[in-house]
């Protein structure tokens, strides 16, 4: 038997063309058009990168997208300052500053300075902390693209067991949150669980956050599980290659034959994330505009 | 074998009496005197008990008790002003509005007006917010005061696995933080989890928080556990009794052959929370006054 495997490309592209309809819509009814500010400090060239692939990606949907580079050198109270300008910018209905910051810069700080309303990225504590009650918010990317994938598999997850390994603030906790709300029972497991394995093999869904290279197992997973891998790790180069393989946090090659439906890496948590990115500036440009 | 019994009362007596030295110490340094404002709103009988007693702790570690009493049928409007003047007042550290309000007020409007550095309640989005990041905050007294429980039995929670049962956002979510940022395994299980029987007896620690009666039973518990129950219910009134019998979420008589330790109810969280809201009301005015 092998997985089914979740398309996250696919699902990502289909996402991604939903969005762009509705920008379409609106723009038609009201004339009206999201924007989305994306702030890089210095030029890591992971983050340059990335920021990239964003600001293109907005365009393709049909946003407006303002790209803001500030030096790495750049006085905290310098980007305060800008964030200060994107929340009173009404034609900016998201804003996300690229991280990780320099070390000089206190990264707290500069996410907490951001309007919560305009807060696309769900990293201000007050929409974590809408997260956790329940309360209508802006859900962080990947967690929020990992339940869709999730949700391509399972309708409801009631009376299903999750285990998320992983505890970050990015991923782990806020995904255990959402697979909360959707009624799993959850469990989330770290560097100090015990027995491990025997953990992730209690549960129906495994959702892996890790950052470790194919720390889980095919034998882990228990038979017809489903597996979310947001790892994304790249392995020394071997010799004659051209740059390291890219694997996740889950050994794919050995949880294909056991689970009953897994995500690639690439190609499965990776691709939602932007598109999940989209989908919270329309969210927040819904809100702020027409109070929806 | 029969369970070490985790005197809630006695640990409680012991953290008020820390608290009034610090009170009386800082008292004596600078003449500064820690405040606590309660609103009730209406006179929901067991809220009156309650209202009571905190203000009569709040005395009693010598802070400065404010209560503030609207009728039933107050303007929304009215008790939000009421909020405002408090978060302006200097003498006020802490503020605390009595829950359930009456059904034609929002609660979340009220609770979101208090000032996050006045919210002895742990309740604003703001510190829930906190709380799932890992930054300081006031914590929920219900939960803090679990937790000083579970820590007077165990020093760390490293490797070792929690359930809890119960995913309200006044104690089982934020119960569920505290136990993962002490480095506990943690299982949140809830109305809709399969096989709860056997969730709980892959435990070290239990907590429950889910308001029935004796739900969760002795052969439930896996031996030498410990067991932290929130619930406080009260029995059907028997013929010749005054009133019916209050028990716990466990069924204790079973339960305590069992585990490794276990609170009885009542005397085990009850009295923990009040005295944790002293503490939150110390820490809130130590942070306002002198920036600790």
């Amino acid at each position: 038997m092998s997985a089914k495997i979740i398309d996250g490309k696919a699902i990502a592209e289909n996402l991604r063309n939903t969005i762009a309809a509705e920008v379409a819509d609106i723009a038609a009814r009201t004339g009206a058009q999201p924007g989305l500010a994306v702030v890089l400090v210095g030029n890591d060239p992971a983050s340059e990168v990335y920021v990239g692939s964003k600001a293109r990606q907005t365009v393709a949907v049909g946003m407006r997208s303002f790209e803001h580079r500030l030096p790495a050198d750049v006085p905290e109270a310098e980007l305060l300052a800008l964030v200060a300008r994107l929340n009173a910018d009404d034609a900016v209905d998201g804003i996300l500053v690229q991280l990780p910051l320099p070390a000089h810069i206190n990264t707290d700080r500069v996410i907490e300075a951001i309007d919560p309303a305009k807060d696309v990225d769900g990293f201000h504590p007050v929409n974590a902390g809408r997260l956790l009650i329940g309360l209508p918010t802006l859900v962080a990317c990947t967690p929020l693209g990992s339940l869709l994938l999730l949700q391509s598999v399972h309708q409801d997850f009631s009376g299903l067991s999750a285990v998320v390994v992983g505890r970050s603030n990015i991923v782990g906790k806020p995904v255990a949150q959402l697979l909360l709300q959707h009624n799993a029972t959850v469990t989330i497991a770290h560097s100090r669980t015990r027995d491990l394995p025997a953990v992730v093999r209690a549960a129906d869904i495994v959702v892996a956050a890790v950052g470790r290279p194919e720390l889980v197992r095919g034998e882990w997973i228990k038979s017809g599980a489903t597996v979310i891998d947001v790892g994304i790790n790249r392995l020394p180069q071997e010799p004659g290659a051209a740059k390291g393989r890219l694997v996740g946090d889950v050994a794919f090659d050995e949880a294909v034959k056991v689970a009953g439906a897994i995500t690639p890496v690439p190609g499965g948590v990776g691709p939602m994330t932007i598109a999940c990115l989209l989908r919270n500036t329309l969210q927040a440009f819904r809100a702020r505009r027409f109070g929806e």
